[in-house]
């Protein structure tokens, strides 16, 4: 987000404090232990491992000298200007050490200690303490209670986690952010298992001041970081989190994201144990939709994805290639295709017919088998693959061979035949499924190719990496949908049905021509004016359910009818809610045939206006069949979102119908959400239910709204 | 399924040669060489190194000995009986070979050599040719084209499979069938490096004449074997398929079965790679549901489960309790849980007060968070966990201590601690994630967890067996909807709707009293003797869409109108179907309110009659929300079904309706269902469509109908 205008010098100073974070100079560790196992020993040790080219000064009252390197007795004692002090010190100490930090220049702390805001009332004040002492010193604080960070290319391991013990981390194109660092921690061992180098990680504990939005900004602008990976519990700041996104999709950097507390269990959980808004996970769905993200459920997704990422280019699209020494793998993998939204379309047939010449026992279709007649001609391997990748031009291929890379008297063969098959496959991603020692597997990532043990998860990575691709390639600052100039705002009070579809009428929905009528004579005139037949409805902001006290009558097929149905409708009204205000009767033409959908805007606690779509009734109450979006969309996204629905096909023309006008639904989608966005805080809910979509070329039209203005503050009302 | 009386004397003689394949006493190996890396050398290889207690005799006319063993020239210069044969010879010489094996008491052969079926129609005569001749011999055959199977503990290895070679196969209790050998040898090597022991394995290859069936039943029967794993293409005979899975039901067997071909790429891959008839994916999983098995779509799923389904028992239900040591972990494992279909209940209140007041810094509700706390108090650790399984009485718990097991200053005291909470916890499950060290690993395997190095993994195992355990515990002979006693049977011809409806009566279900009028005289007639308001519609077998047409007249509100009504359909049927028979029109009284259903039969020709309902109109059509069952279903299991529907709320009353009577509709099902059975072969369809169920206590009738007579054969009807 360089060059963005709102971006301010405090930003421009917030980021240079985040890279002295992330590759400090100069680095006090307060509270050092010379034991290379305790919490202030640990990162001593770490740093020297790295050999790290900056100064570190070990700070601790006792001791000369620590792991090798000179200690003093406090940081106002340190000969030097320190850029970051780690803090490894019981929590009532943290504030004056800030203090003390800032003095010698320091614009970061670290903060292990813990004894904060996750303990008690009186840790969390120790919290706010900290946090106003180090803003009011312009010092940015990661923590308190997290296990730190480490940034291995800059031999920089400001961190207490136990995942360096096993030995220094892989290099890598990777950068990670979490929120637990004890979880973090499990996440890197898992990475390291799997051969995936994490360069830049980073634990946000309790986020007093900096959190994974800023450290995701961060990775955004790191030139070493190609791939962002992110385990997160809860956003404390949509705002943040959608700009770090932004900063993320801008960069052409995937984003994979591990958000937990999807469930009710565990958003309960979450919300306990961070301090941050659960929200709704389905509008944090929405919210990230048009970023480059892709979000995951497992950690091995998170990792397999991170690691295919960070080792390929991602597929122009997704059209996958699969070849095979085994028929059954082949089965297995296009099913897993599908179910990742990948296609597998067949082998021109004039290829099919010359691998068929080649291989009679083979089937060169795709899944394409070569059959163990690859074991007596590995030129039938190259030939295969070069044919996946170059005459069907495939987006992405897989491989699958078992477990003859890992024979000595296979796996050379083998391995100068896929390298040969691919001479030609320019920059399109190709898995390997393999077992065989590491060494080995290495030796074909050296080549260019990805390795999967297990061809269900190549499947995935290739499945996501497809996903992202398209994501990143769409636009990221689409058309704002036009607010009508005729559009008036929303009032702070409640609105009867009239004043609710009038106001949307004059953000550009279609009404019906409709009269309020207070006598039958009125009704009679109006009918005759409307034309029949007509339908009419008790008006009164009161009543929800009209349909169920007989205040409504439908297909009304003359004046003289008309006139009598006022009196029905009134007489029903008196005797079904008799304390109702009543402004009178509305009398409309009869719509005629359409689909009913739903269209709303509520206002989302944590992303503001959301606009929803969903078909009427069963669909939406029984199926929750519906679209979301966070903010306006305009009418190719509304289209979008009409797509998404499971029901859509009712749209489309199901069971015989015509094909519903998609259009004008998505012109009034769009309409309504521009309207919600314009009025944004002054509405709970804004909800077209129905809105009648006729077939093509007849429009839709709004049959009824309701309007739900905002609550006062703390009293969020029901926003459906 | 011992004792079932029908099966025959040929049937115990074919479990006797199943005895010999799976553990022999004397083994023949045609084409055996001195290589131990050629295909006729490995098992020979294999058998040495596990010191086979039987007899081998490799048979290679230009060796006396082979690898240690004396070699013979032919099968027939063997001085002994033998029990088994195994055949890698060119595929013209095996069925000469089987007829000498037969000659010395062969039983069962086993034929690695390929250029059979799976090649050309030379290769598909060749083996007719053989199961043919096998057949005439009683000489069963597994193969050809097989990589053969082992058997851990008889030390019996007729396989050229690559997995010995790194090591004879662990000991376990898992039983692993696989199609494809390839695929099942990736998976064995995927189970090795989980500590997954498989006992007996078997590839089946072309399956000229053992297939996956078999071999599953004789899992179910082998007392060394516990959990039945299955790789599977397709099913070569449904009714042995099911009878496989009704033995390891009766054998209270978990079943874990891997069916590639869901997809329609896959599907049609999997029958041009195989010969069997794919079928429809939702029929098989209908037909799979009422046995004790899990189908799963990924290696990883089936490897872990056969992992902890052998290695603990299954869980009482679905109540998990979560114990951790970080809170995001503790979230991640609640979100999975949901997924599975686990339940994650908070821990009763008074053992929360009491774990709180001890550990005032954790979490008790569940999940579960002790914190870092443990570190300092490891009696912590034994008091959570001996809460959660002993208070609250989970059924079955995980534990995430990410890297502590590995660490030997904390390793020893965690052990330790949960080793004295899980004293009292019976034989509830417990997994245990952690990264550590294999050796380590097996040590908590040892005192009886169940380890995962990834908690989305161990959740998920933990919700298979959840699952398994319901499903074993279900009587397998459910009773029989009984037939009505004035059932008749359908006839061969297509049936007007007025005589299907008639015949579905004769089988108890509920009809209108409909008349058949053929003047508007006699519509007056029949409508003042029904009641008005009455339906009218044309009676026709050749008229499909009547509305279509203006050939149904609804809420016809007089004796005069309905008069009327036949005069105008009648001309409406002239106009719009003027080639069609017209049996006359039928009379009804209108149904009243209700929530319209589908119930329908179909013959799959794999699978046989299966019953289907669905919700009618877009339910069915749009979102294919259907339950399906295989054969007939009682009023139990049609509840079920309904249960099973997307839209069941709708039944249940959903957006203010009246609850439907779900009674009437049940007994419909099964009805319908025992009628489909009855009537076996004589239909494609019979659909019921709509049955309006009514309101609770007013039943379900049935309002329209359509059979379809089974089509001559060969020429299957579109059965819906």
């Amino acid at each position: 987000m360089t060059g963005d205008p709102d971006r301010t010098a405090e930003a421009a100073s917030h980021d240079d404090a985040i890279a002295h974070l992330l590759a400090p100079q100069s680095v006090a560790i307060v509270g050092a232990s010379s034991d290379p196992g305790r919490i202030g020993g640990r990162p001593v040790r770490y740093y020297r491992q790295a050999q790290f080219a900056g100064r570190l000064y070990p700070i601790n009252p006792n001791r000369n000298e620590i792991q090798g390197y000179k200690a003093y007795p406090s940081v106002e004692d340190v000969p030097d200007r320190i850029d970051l002090a780690v803090l490894a010190i019981p929590a009532p100490q943290v504030t004056p050490v800030v203090e003390q930090c800032a003095r010698k220049g320091a614009r970061a702390v670290v903060v292990f200690s813990a004894g904060f805001a996750e303990t008690t009332a009186a840790g969390a004040a120790l919290q706010h303490e900290l946090a106003a002492t180090a803003a009011h010193h312009g010092v940015r604080v990661l923590g308190p209670n997290c296990l730190g960070l480490f940034n291995v290319r800059a031999g920089h391991f400001p961190t207490f986690s136990s995942f360096p013990e096993a030995g220094l981390p892989l290099p890598g194109r990777v950068g990670l952010v979490t929120q637990s660092g004890a979880y973090g921690t499990h996440v890197l061992m898992q990475a390291r298992a799997r051969r995936l180098g994490v360069n830049i990680w980073a634990s946000t504990g309790n986020e007093a001041d900096i959190d994974v939005a800023e450290l995701v900004e961060a990775l955004a602008r790191d030139p070493d970081t190609d791939v962002i990976a992110c385990y997160l519990e809860g956003v404390r700041s949509a705002a943040a989190f959608l700009r770090a996104l932004g900063a993320s999709h801008a960069a052409q950097k995937p984003v994979i994201l591990m958000k937990v507390g999807r469930s009710a269990v565990g958003a309960a959980a979450a919300a306990s144990h961070t301090a941050s808004l659960a929200g709704s996970d389905a509008v944090f769905d929405a919210a990230i939709r048009p970023f480059g993200v892709e979000r995951v459920d497992t950690t091995e997704r998170l990792l397999d994805l991170a690691y295919a990422a960070s080792r390929s280019r991602l597929p122009r699209g997704r059209r996958l290639g699969i070849v095979t020494i085994s028929g059954g793998a082949g089965v297995l993998m296009a099913d897993a295709a599908e179910k990742e939204g990948l296609e597998v379309p067949p082998m021109p047939a004039e290829v099919q017919q010359r691998l068929i010449a080649a291989n009679p026992l083979g089937s060169p279709k795709n899944p394409v088998d070569i059959t163990g007649q690859a074991l007596n001609d590995f030129g039938l391997v190259r030939d295969h693959v070069a044919a996946l990748l170059e005459e069907a031009d495939y987006d992405s291929a897989v491989g699958f061979f078992t477990s003859w890379p890992a024979s000595s008297a296979i796996g050379p063969r083998l391995q100068a035949a896929l390298r040969e098959g691919t001479k030609g496959r320019g920059e399109r991603p190709m898995a390997l499924v393999m077992l065989a020692p590491s060494p080995i597997q290495e030796s074909y990532e050296d080549d260019g190719f990805l390795v999967f043990e297990d061809p269900s998860r190549a499947i995935a990575a290739i499945g996501g990496m497809a996903r992202l691709a398209v994501r990143l390639a769409m636009p990221l600052h689409r058309e704002r949908p036009e607010l009508a100039a005729t559009a008036q705002p929303l009032p702070g009070h409640r609105l009867s049905e009239a004043e609710a579809k009038r106001l949307l009428g004059t953000a550009g929905m279609n009404l019906l021509p409709e009269r309020l009528v207070r006598s039958a004579a009125e009704a009679r005139a109006a009918a005759a004016a409307l034309g029949c037949p007509v339908a009419m409805k008790v008006a009164s902001p009161d009543i929800a359910h009209k349909t169920e006290i007989g205040a409504v009558a439908l297909g009304v097929t003359s004046p003289a009818a008309a006139s009598h149905a006022f009196d029905e409708i009134m007489a029903a009204t008196a005797r079904g809610a008799p304390a109702a205000s009543i402004d009178g009767v509305l009398v409309a033409p009869m719509a005629g045939d359409g689909v009913e959908i739903i269209v709303g805007a509520r206002n989302d606690p944590v992303f503001g206006p959301v606009v929803m779509v969903g078909i009427g009734g069963i669909f939406v109450e029984v199926l929750k069949d519906v679209a979301l979006r966070v903010g306006a969309v305009d009418r190719d996204e509304a289209c979008r979102m009409l797509g998404e629905l499971k029901g859509f096909a009712l749209l489309a023309g199901a069971r015989g119908r015509p094909r519903a006008d998609l259009d004008a639904a998505a012109d009034a989608i769009a309409q309504l959400s521009a309207y919600a966005l314009a009025n944004a805080g002054r509405f709970e809910t804004i909800e077209v239910n129905p809105l009648l979509v006729r077939p093509a070329g007849q429009g839709a039209v709004v049959l009824d709204a309701l309007v739900v203005p905002a609550g006062p503050p703390g009293v969020p009302a029901d926003g459906g």
